[in-house]
């Protein structure tokens, strides 16, 4: 299926705060998440290379030993197998890409 | 660099209407178009996935002989070597992911 609308999709709260809704092709995930403030996603790691972009809200994205604040239409790269975590600042939209396919959010 | 602020990112208006501003990991290229209502990219294909995911606005994209009208949160999947054009109905942000890398996008 080539053609996924956001009003069909059924959305995932797979950490508390973040509800995901996602789309795989063949080698690319993408993840469209609605944050609600003041949640974190723990530090962890996984060998798809992460492009995460702030689409509306403040976020904090920590990689490795850096933390960056995103604003809407800021992009932070997490290279395959380094730590990372995140807080939502504010009420947030993110949009995450990953290559390969994140099998496990096939939900 | 890992982390890419909007504000100092130049846009590239490669196609009339079409303005991107580009990040580039191992092996994916994220771009983040704003786009003016009325333009058209012309029917092309290229060895990347691609995945399009409308921000806002509605956009129309055509992947092989289907056209799909897309809305805020919406996404389509345009496989390896498939024909593809767009249209954007109304003014539009729209952000594409690509792998490989899209080195014809290094500016």
């Amino acid at each position: 299926m080539l053609f996924h609308q956001r009003a069909k999709m059924q959305g995932h709260e797979l950490v508390e705060g973040y509800t995901g809704r996602f789309v795989h092709g063949e080698a690319i995930t993408v993840a469209h998440w609605d944050v609600v403030a003041g949640n974190r996603i723990p530090s962890h790691a996984h060998h798809h290379e992460q492009i995460v972009n702030c689409l509306e809200g403040t976020f904090d994205m920590t990689v490795g030993e850096e933390t960056f604040r995103m604003t809407a239409g800021d992009t932070v790269i997490v290279p395959p197998d380094v730590e990372h975590s995140a807080l939502a600042v504010t009420d947030c939209r993110c949009l995450d890409v990953f290559t390969p396919v994140r099998d496990d959010y096939r939900l």
